[in-house]
């Protein structure tokens, strides 16, 4: 996303610039290589945005901006083991080119740089900024924890789905805007608006994720489509066509795709029903809904604090013309 | 240990009135069930100790108090899968229970608790009391990946493994105490005097750990003796006798017992040898030097704080009478 790239280039130079010992070797060259694997840098970016809206410069806000990077590099090294994922980034997964145990371990080292970041900034913003900022590592494991728990589960509701979803992706977002907020003094209520904002983002997007895994063009995602109907992972498409299958002819066709061995077949006959059965329709509106609420939810900010910047990365993350 | 009853007491019972969520139950019902395991709790009574030596009651000290206790915790659920445990004070680990994924995000959420029990302190101390916490947790990562390096190292230098245990297990008593200090607003010096008291306690306390494990009775030690030996471990026993084997013969038995497989003659010879060696002897020493060091430090703060407790702890630590 080019209009990210100003802060990309700034946020890709203070990642580098993260002092990491040399020793013990086995420790940090694990976290030198994953760090440089990049990413969109989406959540950093968010928390400086947040932070200029109120009036502060990047380099006030580039510690929590790195802590929030730092800690989802975390995240992501200790679900990949979890996930038993070869790739990332289309590069070797660290479990992969290591093993597990400094997988792990690199993980926990990199938990606490996100830290010692963190406490980076003035004594008088630490209790705020720690404080959601644990709040948020916690409901990340929780959400972690009910996306393992569903894989196993016979069914699952959407209202848990959602939940699982806020957990695992959305309060780091709003974490990340809600942190750029205190360090630029925002009040409490616009505080509020901008974590709400980045909550009901977070949760759009990854309706739109599994959207496109099964409805988006090759193209433009990236990758082949239907891999989350290919690993029988409930999303909220698959939520969705069970809700709306009413007949037993079709519960029935869902029960038989499930257990479909030809991959291709599969694929296109599970976006065929879904689509005769409205499914995309309804997730789309799903999309709309908690797109429409991260809307509002800024501009329930004061006129004095330009949205422009994050109204111009919503309706980015979600392809619109603005 | 008797005279911590009264401090094991006021710890348990806080340990129990931790709020854990119940949901999702996979990931707090293992750490409820981790955290019920027990243990000596010196961590936290050292916290709780140092508090009272600078005249603070254990209701300001009890949360920097739990921190290092769920710290510690969580790096032992992440050892125990690191190192395959099956077991941990006879109770089946987290990941031998429920599975190694649970196990990893368990060990993660308690490390955010730990993180948010600290967090629950005064303003004023947080910068302070976070500063060295994450310093200290950096490093207890350290001295696991050097442990773990050594395991696959053919020789191992004798500073290297005081450095090892020095980073995997003194500096968090050295933190337990000096986070007590800072509460109990001593002053900068005293505080560093403090730690460097844990610093060497727990590096004499190690030293010892490692010659009872050859010498100790199994009586007193509660298992059977030579478990090192057996698993060929890098211990300062080993590392000495391989600094005082000057004789190729000597040299020899080494690499011999090293391969052995009558495992009551493995042990009974490596005693036998060590012994002759004087590798007993030169541990022994080595654990005088760090307990003195220990003792040295705690004198060097002024007479009007009262080390009685301390002091106790650490003869009682070396099984002295006082």
């Amino acid at each position: 996303m080019t209009f990210l790239k100003e802060y990309n280039d700034f946020i890709e130079k203070e990642i580098n610039a993260i002092d990491l010992p040399e020793n013990p070797a086995n420790l940090y060259n694990p976290l030198r290589y994953f760090l440089k694997l990049g990413g969109k840098r989406i959540r950093p970016a968010l928390t400086l945005m947040a932070g200029k809206m109120f009036g502060v410069s990047v380099e006030k806000t580039k510690n929590a901006a790195l802590a929030v990077e730092v800690f989802h590099n975390f995240t992501l090294i200790h679900d990949d083991i979890m996930d038993n994922a070869p790739l990332r980034r289309n590069q070797k997964t660290i479990h992969e080119e290591w093993n597990s145990n400094i997988a792990i371990l690199a993980g926990d080292v990199l938990f606490v740089k996100s830290y010692e970041l963190l406490g980076k900034n003035a004594d008088k913003y630490l209790n705020d900024l720690f404080t959601i900022f644990s709040k948020t590592a916690r409901e990340v494991c929780e959400g972690q924890q009910m996306d393992m728990d569903f894989e196993t589960r016979e069914s699952v509701q959407e209202a848990d789905y959602i939940e699982m979803i806020r957990l695992k992706t959305s309060v780091l977002l709003g974490c990340a805007l809600e942190l750029g907020a205190i360090l630029g003094d925002a009040k409490e209520e616009d505080r509020k608006n901008m974590y709400e904002f980045g909550i009901h983002l977070g949760i759009a997007f990854q309706i739109q994720d599994d959207i496109l895994d099964l409805f988006g063009s090759p193209e433009k995602v990236g990758k082949q489509p239907g891999g989350d109907v290919i690993c029988n992972k409930k999303t909220l498409l698959s939520i969705t066509a069970t809700d709306l299958a009413k007949t037993s002819e079709d519960q029935e066709k869902i029960q038989q795709l499930v257990k479909e061995i030809d991959l291709e077949l599969k694929v296109n006959e599970t976006r065929n029903l879904y689509t005769r059965l409205g499914v995309r329709k309804s997730c789309e509106d799903k999309k709309e809904f908690h797109y429409n609420q991260a809307i509002a939810a800024l501009n329930q900010i004061p006129e004095e604090f330009s949205k422009y910047e994050l109204m111009n990365l919503a309706h980015n993350l979600f392809d619109r013309e603005y």
